[in-house]
């Protein structure tokens, strides 16, 4: 029989967060004022957008991560308590890094901390993407809590203090959530339970899954330009973004037909690759000025996704013991990393005056254009600053290697935290169902759903006949 | 063989209505003028919340019900039939009781309209929900007819003549459609024939009730703001229910993994509690000014919502026979209730000041504030009146219990009509399978797809042998 | 073993077509101007309708085909790659066709033309939906490539030329798709491969087709009001096509009882003909003025629909030998033609003045009205033309007639491209399974999980033994 703290141990650390998490919205939450703000609210339909990457983080995760056979309740379960819990942290996280907080001593809630909000829940499921079916809930609530303090913080970093570029996050969300998870997986060197579930034959699971990659396939535009402004970054991301994806969906099924002997399509090209071009355009969806460009993104994108599943992660398995059980690492990591590249050839190739007078709420800190350019700025109280081409291309290489850099470290630190085995840990599989781990990686035993013990034991005994499933 | 009259009974019927239907909207139903109210449609973004209740409606909740493994289609057929039904029903009770009714002798049809009428559905799919598997088709429809008759005029009783705030419609939607529910289904004491449907090990139906569940949960806002103006109110309706249920949600698994004896997390509390949050604070969803108050709302609706499902809904079978199929009780009624009383609360304690020149968009008929706002209300048409705190909070009393009445006496009725039977019953499911009983609640006797009578009787044998599912 | 032709078809032309796509969209290609057409963005909220249509076609029809029990992955994976292929060609076909490319020599892209790529999709996909099973993915693509470039031309000459008013795309999007399809299905003469798929108890990828079936339900008002403007013509083109569908919805239900012998509603009426109504109101969903007449259209629609899947489909099988996958000609081919039907009789028999001053944006070359209409035209850059309902209906038959006539002719030219043993082709199911057709219609033999051969070989006995489905 497992002891009263394993099985209390998660309501406790939950609780007590989440009692923090109301006395801290209590002193310091406040909406936005109805009156000054309510314009901004719809204006440029802030709130449409905020609903397309709501149902990304909540309904296309969830199913994209719900592939396991005998772990796809337990995957969209955890998706939904992780995002939640992340939703309330992000926010009061936030809120005391906003200068309104430095001013007022409390911080303001409006649509767009609540799409800021969402897209921290993107990195933290990013990372659980690939440390699915390893953790236990109490592992992953305890992740989800240092992965979003170190990421908020990161993302302040490189936003608002390097200045850099990251219109779609690419960098602070999806490069920053598939590294911390490879580095926590490396340290956890765990092998992944779930393997022998990748086998058997194409199974509704499969089709649940898919239910996720074309949410998140078809919402894309609006995770790139959720938090763009002006009107016409929005419109660059948007389209960006749309093109990009068309053309590395096209390519993924031509380079996963070409590396099957058969000339088949791989299921697992097509349900990740395809989403490839929407992370490599996302760092600089509001600055690519030019249709091909984009379609070359994508094809780029495609190619390097669709190699690394083939050829990398087999390799990776081998040699660094790292187990990537959504494939995540083909997914966000390459292409979040070749975006954070395009964006430094974007910002140094193209001319800035092609951007006309709203520049600089891409590039902040952008050196005057001109006379009347730098008039236009004071008055808009956009910033004025010393950058150009090569200024500014340096710091979004220093973006990119800040954000990489503090997700290893930060993985590597969290993954440590999680192998104390004062927390639950998942137990091998090869060891035969039983109480004693009841948190094995198989739905029956991770969740229930049955009043008398009898029939969970009626159950675990079909289970272990494979017959239920 | 069945009767005639049984198999053309609810042909017979549906018929019937929907060329009333027709004859109606013929007589009485206009679209609004395009030139004045064009403006309207749009601003605001009400399409846009339009079609998040409208997916909600016909996607959520059909998903929601889909977990009975055996009854999955059945059900979200039903749900799309009676929606279809209830919209057209709806719109042409709402436009009898409208102003412009009475002036002109016919209403008008715009988007606030179609909004109003899928909310009504929701009331008859919550009621659904409580008899899911009990009725058949014939019955869902007249429960329809009857149910959505009642519950326009009661919320135009609660909202147009006791002026009470009710803002994501908890007291007139789901309070009544859960007791409404609950009373038709006490009439009929019908023992839940898909009990046996509820053991079994985790299965794909309820990964597709997990859709509908993710969803409502995403569009809930939306839901409690649909039908709110100005722009401030429709925002705090937003925010509220964003936090409500971000932390309704964290509580439900905190809770449910204390209930169980190992620690883990029932499927039953994931699939409804989560969603505790947004009906508990529906009713005021435009009116809580603070975050922390929506926070606490949250936690308090998940407890009352899991403690239903651990203690209270056993008892309601055992001691009264109350047979609640997808445990409506504990995701709408309870937490409605409690809703109602939150509003009271909201209304007595808050100081009306701080709601600005808003406040009788909130409240009407509440005593203008000040000269400046009495001048303010009286140009822009708002309505004057003499309620303050007390008199306001009296009047939500009012409407709670006014809803709660009318739904338990109205269910009874229904039920006792419903029981009549010249109507197609559910057979006992312990009788064999056969075209007696072709209504037994099995997809298989309820739907066909087959043209061969033959192939019908095999699939009804390997039915009997449990292989095809 | 398959030749190396056979095995690299695929991954050669579809690697050279998106190879020109690039080089077009580097010579031709241009975003609009941000400054200019910021505004147009999002007012009128354009982005949410398109993301409406948006998802219609990538997660609606894609799971509306996967009711085929063993090629369900296939189908939504064929959907994916037409789309992202259909996306890119469709909006480099259209800037060829505007104004603005034949004075500049380049083109524009805008939210617009996102919506116009997309409805270019659902033509070969309800196309698709006819030959589903039948075709490889070497074919399917050379079946898009054609049918994309004749479409956009017929389009072209149907609103520019013509200038019918073909609101919903009835005439060039579902009547052209459906009968394309038919006409290369009778080419074709493929007897349906997944026919024995047909049968068998109600199984989950019927539930999953209802997801697609659901979110084309739900979103076909956007698709029917995406293109239109101004407001008054959106506005009214969603409320008819909300009603509209809400009457065929319940009309569907009163047939499908009715044509069966026990008085059951079958699935595949349930599944199709509930759509019906948003087809047939789709031509002249901005023309109808009264909502009774919404409701009257999806009534007939509904009839016939289920006349079509009860009484005809069976016939043409019989007779013409014409197999019809998804029922796609009672879906979109019958009420497709309705729709042309309905719109010549709405264009003849209501009184133009009734559409008061933007008349001219449903029926441009209408004739003006009196003189200041006159005037008002000539000031907002509206067509002035000689039309009045006499011709007016006169060029709405010939829109059908023309569409028609154009789908059928190409779909016969495709057919026999298509069957050109050059292209790989489907084998006959009856042989077993083997390297040799490795193209036969089944998700295991069309895509591929595995990375061991042998894997692959254990998969396909299991198969043989059908124990995995």
């Amino acid at each position: 029989m497992t002891s009263v703290l394993q099985r209390r141990q998660f309501g406790l650390i939950a609780g007590i967060l989440q009692i923090i998490f109301i006395c801290a919205f209590a002193k310091l939450g406040r909406y936005i004022d109805p009156i000054d703000d309510s314009k901004r609210v719809f204006s440029g339909t802030d709130y449409p957008l905020f609903q397309d990457v709501h149902l990304m983080i909540f309904v296309g995760f969830g199913f994209l991560m719900a592939f396991l056979k005998r772990y796809g309740f337990s995957a969209i379960s955890v998706n939904l308590l992780l995002s939640a819990f992340v939703i309330q942290f992000a926010i009061l996280l936030r809120g005391c890094l906003s200068d309104n907080f430095k001013n007022t001593g409390t911080f303001t809630i409006g649509i767009p901390e609540m799409i800021s909000a969402d897209s921290s829940c993107a990195a933290v499921l990013i990372t659980m993407g690939v440390l699915l079916g390893r953790l236990t809930p109490v592992q992953f609530l305890l992740l989800a809590f240092f992965e979003t303090a170190i990421n908020v913080c990161v993302e302040f970093v490189v936003v608002n203090v390097l200045h850099v570029n990251d219109s779609g996050r690419s960098l602070t969300v999806h490069t920053f959530g598939a590294y911390f998870g490879l580095a926590a997986a490396l340290v956890g060197h765990k092998k992944n339970v779930m393997e022998m579930d990748e086998h058997g034959g194409i199974h509704h699971s499969d089709l649940f899954s898919m239910i996720g990659t074309l949410l998140l396939w078809v919402f894309f535009p609006s995770f790139n330009a959720a938090i763009q402004e002006p009107e016409d970054a929005r419109h660059r991301a948007i389209m960006n973004t749309y093109l990009s994806m068309a053309s590395s969906t096209v390519t993924t099924f031509i380079l996963s037909s070409w590396v099957d002997q058969l000339g088949r399509f791989n299921m697992i090209h097509i349900q990740s690759s395809t989403l490839a071009g929407g992370v490599a355009i996302g760092t600089a969806a509001n600055a690519v000025l030019y249709p091909s460009h984009a379609v070359c993104v994508g094809v780029i994108s495609a190619f390097l996704s669709v190699m690394g599943h083939a050829w990398l992660s087999p390799r990776l398995e081998r040699t660094f013991h790292i187990f990537d059980t959504c494939g995540v690492h083909n997914l966000h990591g390459i292409p979040g990393i070749l975006s954070g590249l395009l964006a430094i050839g974007f910002a140094y190739f193209y001319d800035p005056r092609e951007y006309g007078k709203t520049l600089n709420h891409i590039y902040p800190y952008w050196e005057p254009l001109n006379k009347t350019h730098l008039i236009l700025n004071s008055q808009n109280g956009a910033l004025i600053g010393d950058r150009n081409r090569v200024s500014q291309a340096k710091f979004q290489a220093i973006g990119l290697g800040f954000s990489l850099g503090s997700a290893i470290i930060g993985g590597l630190i969290t993954g440590l935290i999680l192998k104390i085995r004062v927390w639950n840990q998942v137990d091998d599989p090869n060891i035969p169902h039983g109480d004693v781990n009841y948190y094995a990686p198989s739905d029956v035993n991770f969740l229930s759903k049955y009043k008398h013990a009898q029939e969970q034991q009626q159950l675990r005994e079909r289970e272990q006949m494979h017959e239920i499933y």
